[in-house]
């Protein structure tokens, strides 16, 4: 069961050694994981050429993939970077962004998963069962949209890939081979902001790079996602002043507001 | 004559349908521009890669082509998607951003314009201005800085290209042939925020996507623009807190608002 | 020895001429610098295009080139914009973020310096140190990290490049051959907030536009970052309310925040 003194003692971390997250991310949400990361205590830095995503992915304790905004350049560099991290490694979460919408994106995502598998797959319902799905070729059956379908895609990519898999949604569930968590933290106005999912993306990089267990540090910054976003909630009348206060939330953040408001449950 | 029930039935709509919008945008307003189409209700999708442009079209309602931080692939990508969008008879928007300062985008947005004419022209009287004559060939001509010229320009685009060209200012006018509507709400402190201009063309885009009157959609957002802009004024010390405040009035919009404060004037 | 006044004058021409800065600058940062160039009242515009790069210098009053998320095309249109500048006898900001991290930036800032040496170069103290002990092939000796091996770096780079040298930091200081200023206005928090260091160089790009001594605007620039972070500090919880504050902050800025909150030092 997850404890809110072993998320304190991760984001203790992250605030005094300030690990380094190489992302390879989408254009929309460049700014907001950078501040995202740097409130939390980490350091992001942004960098997709692939004359020096290798080297960079050598100082970082991190890198972070998100496929929010494609390019053929950007595929071949998120791939070196990819192995150079599974090679070094250090841990790799992989944000599939709208897998399922385009095969452009699906296969995109797949050959990253078959290539250099992440760490940690961070994605909502619909991307991870479109991940599963179209890889287990079943792709468009009508169990894809029933709630227990991403579950259970969850559990098959596990096994297969050997990875974690973090679903977010109004409860996240988080997945590593047959035991999940469940975290009931956040607020309704979360998907009325642009990228928060890549947050929790961005977040979850930062959390593996001082915790071992990626299952953990997935489940901690998803804990930490809601908790900074009940928080913001209750100063925000819309979702621009909710953006604003939910990276303020993140960097004052205190173990008293976890112990109070934490909400998991084991599944 | 706008009336304030017909702008407000268009807001339930978004709201209610939470039509998907394909962005093809520069990098300035990504973030932003995803943010107000959220905080109006409906769904932001930002891609641009030729490989998915025509797929994610075909899952679009409307399809927002923006030419302010242009590159070569890019240009690929807006001509593509842009035919797949009129081959579907899906509305187009096209913001021509610096028409007129360099002939790159002038050339740009006159090629869009021939090879597959947009369903709305939104840009500033300048950028107007610089669309018509460099298409007219007489570029240069003292004209052009008349406070008429603009108009003039505009209803001769929209007589050439069969669309609506709606043009922001501190009054906009929106255009379709002969006819005209002027739109006088908003506030000085809009072009002191980068890329208001791009959000009135995202907004554009939503409204189009539930209202099959372009002239209509068209004044309907700059009617929205505006108001919102007036109640984010009443808050704001400076710009940034005016970002804010402007997309927290979209998000919070009532039809009170609307008929309390629309100030429109056939023309 | 720097006068308020004289930064007031420098800020009373930036409103009242609206100079036009072009950016070629990184994805992270593209809206809040536009956004703060629009504070001071400075006119912004980011274009990359190696079609338009000229055409959009020769519009321009000062050029910033920054090379936060770099790729190859963007380092050719960074130098045909640089020698576009020079020949035109407008001033150029060079901010080489992240040299030193990778070689791929580290050689970049190279060229960029040895083809169209800048008039300013703003960067981090690490940042300055890689570019003259990598220049002098002395990279990785342990002087690098004293804190006097800025500084001396810096001397080294004007000497060599005929350039000003603007090291971002705790104190600020501006380097031009022998004489140096010291910078003491800022806050904690601006290095949470990610960008501001690209700000600052956005900003020196708009008094350099008006300011023809790039020692002055240099110092004059880092002067108006400082006093406005201290203004925004007393105002904010955090760093995403602090980077709202900062910009609306600029955009309030009046001749007695300077007067009585300037702290400088002639070195």
């Amino acid at each position: 069961m997850m404890k809110a003194e072993a998320i304190w003692n991760d984001i203790v971390r992250i605030r005094s050694e300030a690990p380094l997250v190489h992302n390879i991310t989408n254009y929309v949400v460049m700014n907001t994981t950078a501040n995202a990361l740097l409130a939390i205590g980490a350091s992001p830095v942004m960098a997709h050429a692939v004359e020096e995503v290798e080297a960079m992915v050598r100082l970082a304790r991190a890198l972070v993939i998100n496929i929010g905004t494609l390019s053929k350049p950007w595929i071949t560099s998120m791939g070196k970077a990819a192995a150079a991290a599974r090679q070094r490694g250090i841990p790799v979460v992989l944000d599939p962004v709208g897998a399922g919408a385009t095969s452009f994106r699906t296969e995109t995502a797949h050959r990253i998963l078959a290539d250099s598998p992440p760490t940690i797959i961070r994605g909502n319902a619909s991307e991870i069962r479109a991940l599963h799905y179209a890889e287990s070729e079943t792709k468009g059956v009508d169990s894809r949209h029933d709630a227990g379908a991403a579950l259970e895609a969850a559990r098959q990519l596990t096994k297969k890939f050997g990875c974690v898999v973090s679903i977010s949604g109004a409860v996240d569930v988080i997945v590593e081979g047959d035991r999940s968590i469940r975290v009931a933290n956040g607020h309704p106005m979360m998907p009325r902001v642009t990228g928060l999912g890549c947050t929790a993306s961005a977040l979850t990089g930062a959390f593996a790079a001082v915790n071992p267990a990626p299952f953990e540090a997935a489940a901690h910054a998803m804990a930490v996602m809601g908790i900074a976003g009940e928080i913001a909630a209750e100063q925000s009348p819309g979702p621009a002043s909710f953006q604003m206060h939910f990276l303020d939330a993140l960097y004052r953040l205190e173990e008293e507001d976890i112990q109070s408001r934490l909400r998991v449950e084991s599944a």
